[in-house]
């Protein structure tokens, strides 16, 4: 029989990687998008498109407003940071930190796994190029699991056991790259930067177009994106 | 200096009541509500008029359809049960329940408490008259402090200490009622009813119709609710 998981599906080059793992270990994929109303909400059109060339037996888009809180660069008007080395960027916990992001997300999609039945969700965190975000760590997600278990209908009554896979959180950019190639992932329709152009392009200076362009030349593999610059 | 707390306010008893023990120790009021698509969505109404009694500092309604997931009563299309005695309701986890509705909800009072500065939740569950309700039990409720702890920027660096107050966990329905009448709250302005009548009255007959109308009778307190029937 097959299983079901629950996959966080931002449409960004991790959350589509952690997607296509998921569908390589033979899960049914229940994609879970959340609008927060972020910035860069340009990447929910390549969470559409991955969730159909993934197959997904469902695909939920759901608008969760976090920008009605504010306090991070990504939902309030506060400036995205540019040209940063990534000394710069390992330094502190980012102004795109957005508060408790993780956590809501998380929560979505354990309400979604207890009404499908499934045991588990996959979310594709990484604690090394994001070094900062406290809800990217292993630590985090041992405490969701154990939270999951009591707040659930059948995590108390002892008829389920939720896991929440993070295949990436130990790998660099790189790394991850080369798994999403070696499972025939196109990364060209996947989504990073916080700052698009008004042409649509990755702005190539951000945090994420940084950790993205410098992820395909460490692994090696062509490029697909469209940048508005070259690296400097 | 005045603290400030992030306070669920439904539009129910219990969250009024929670509101206006939080005000009564002296927080600022940071009132949160949610439109998850409920059937009940004439809580709303009963949620806007509270935060303006309680002079909330803020107030933010925020929309999270979680019935893009099904699996409740009170968000699918699903009956809602009439005419339980207390016995049948105690039976089991009852169809009402929102799977991770908590879960949902304190994450995002997470979110906007870390915005904020505050270390404080306020959420009026309650262990006894909804036993059936895994995410009302302490043991749920602490699990989710410690998850808060390692999810957020704060509390990962120590300089937090995250406490959800759940000050009717162990009252009674008349006790709430007690407390909320010394406080001088007014509970015509609450709302219970999971499945009101077109004219905007209260069925009666629904397991929180029951309840609340047990309560006040317990209470020994004039309930000030319109009713579609008699008690039957």
């Amino acid at each position: 029989m097959t299983k079901a998981a629950v996959v966080l599906l931002s449409g960004g080059l991790d959350s589509a990687t952690c997607a296509a793992i998921a569908k390589a270990e033979g899960y049914d994929i229940y994609a879970l998008t959340i609008n927060y109303n972020q910035r860069n909400r340009i990447e929910l059109n390549s969470a559409r498109k991955l969730a159909d060339v993934f197959g997904a037996k469902g695909h939920v888009e759901l608008p969760v407003n976090l920008s009605a809180f504010g306090g991070s660069a990504l939902t309030a008007d506060i400036a995205v940071p540019k040209g940063r080395n990534e000394d710069e960027m390992a330094d502190e916990i980012p102004i795109t930190y957005v508060p408790a992001r993780n956590t809501v997300f998380l929560s979505l999609a354990l309400g979604w796994a207890e009404v499908i039945g499934a045991e588990d969700i996959f979310i594709g965190v990484n604690a090394l190029d994001y070094s900062g975000y406290p809800d990217c760590r292993p630590d985090f997600i041992r405490a969701f699991e154990a939270m999951a278990m009591q707040a659930t209908k059948r995590g108390v009554e002892g008829t389920w056991k939720l896991t929440v896979h993070t295949p990436l959180i130990e790998k660099t950019k790189a790394d991850t790259i080369k798994t999403g190639v070696a499972l025939g992932l196109d990364y060209g329709l996947t989504w990073s930067c916080y700052d698009p152009t008004p042409e649509g392009l990755h702005c190539g200076q951000c945090d994420a177009c940084k950790l993205r362009r410098r992820g395909f030349a460490d692994a090696g593999v062509p490029d697909p994106t469209r940048y508005a610059c070259e690296p400097v």
